[in-house]
């Protein structure tokens, strides 16, 4: 890399860091950097360095917000008895997007796996369970469909029902608009298990 | 993208104006980087404004360099009577790669394209004139092979030829372990045009 200058090679070399960021795009990126103007490297730096000195968690939920608690855990028109357990902010604006779901989340930050040594007191389970004091009457679990999301959603089930709440999972099949020949086996066998009548 | 805080959309939007990146990566992007360690992050965006503001040029060749004169220009092992003509630093870093051509390089800063408004004089063609007042016997003009590229490259032949010096133009045709059936056929035809005999 040294045909650039070691200044353009730093920043590849920072840019390739990036999750799905290979040699060639982080080249790419770079010299497109140095091709804006002046004012937007210096916009898109401090959006970066604010984003991570300014992130904020809600009390309740967990979720990133700018407040102290986010605008579905202070929302009336939100069904405050049902909680939605994810891993991530991202998988909770997933859910939001759809626009369906009038119920409340509570944001893991993470799901339990051994490989990596995240255990279950790494992830926020004891904040669930004192959450579950107030009047909740169901807990749906949408952890991901992977070992640690399945680890995690077994975990929560054992721990949640001895309480008399209820505890689902959400279904797990042939997603919308799939190609049957394109899917897993893994998720065939599962959507085959999980057939309802119709 | 009002699930996350103010500062996290703001990233997610600056990030989603880079090459290659759609608001789907933007977003995996912007949760990779506010889950970095702060150091990291500051690292990241100095390198950024660092590199656009330490741009500098070689005063030969016009490659991005953090000299006066690039390593290339300054080589006595390098054929300097031979002067590859290429659009951008990254074509030369690609030639260089290859650790086989012994010339040296023109950066010409971009193509000609009538469509963007860039003409002859928005690239460093009159540079180029200027250095073939010293000893050159050979350029070679590997500019893109987009319709910009073949035009700047007839453009710089009717501007060399009357000098005496030589102009080349490197070969198009089908890659190496290129597959016939997936390659369009403007190249396979270059490719029959540009046939060598064996």
């Amino acid at each position: 890399m040294d045909y650039f200058s070691n200044h353009i090679s730093r920043l590849i070399g920072e840019l390739s860091r990036l999750p799905g960021i290979g040699p060639k795009s982080a080249a790419r990126l770079a010299f497109h950097i140095i091709d804006m103007p002046e004012e937007e490297v210096e916009e898109l730096a401090a959006s970066m360095v604010d984003a991570k000195k300014n992130i904020h968690y809600c009390k309740t939920c967990f979720t990133i917000t700018d407040e102290e608690e986010c605008p579905i855990c202070r929302s009336r028109s939100r069904d405050h008895s049902t909680i939605m357990v994810v891993e991530t902010t991202r998988d909770l604006a997933a859910y939001e997007k759809t626009g369906k779901y009038e119920g409340v989340y509570h944001v893991l930050g993470g799901a339990i796996s051994p490989m990596l040594g995240i255990g279950p007191s790494d992830i926020r389970l004891k904040e669930l369970v004192e959450r579950l004091r107030g009047d909740v009457k169901e807990v749906i679990v949408a952890t991901n469909s992977s070992l640690e999301g399945e680890t995690t959603a077994m975990y929560i089930s054992k721990l949640i029902k001895s309480s008399g709440i209820k505890v689902s999972r959400i279904a797990s099949g042939v997603p919308v608009g799939g190609d049957l020949e394109c899917i897993d086996e893994v998720t065939l066998l599962r959507a085959l298990d999980g057939r309802v009548e119709i």
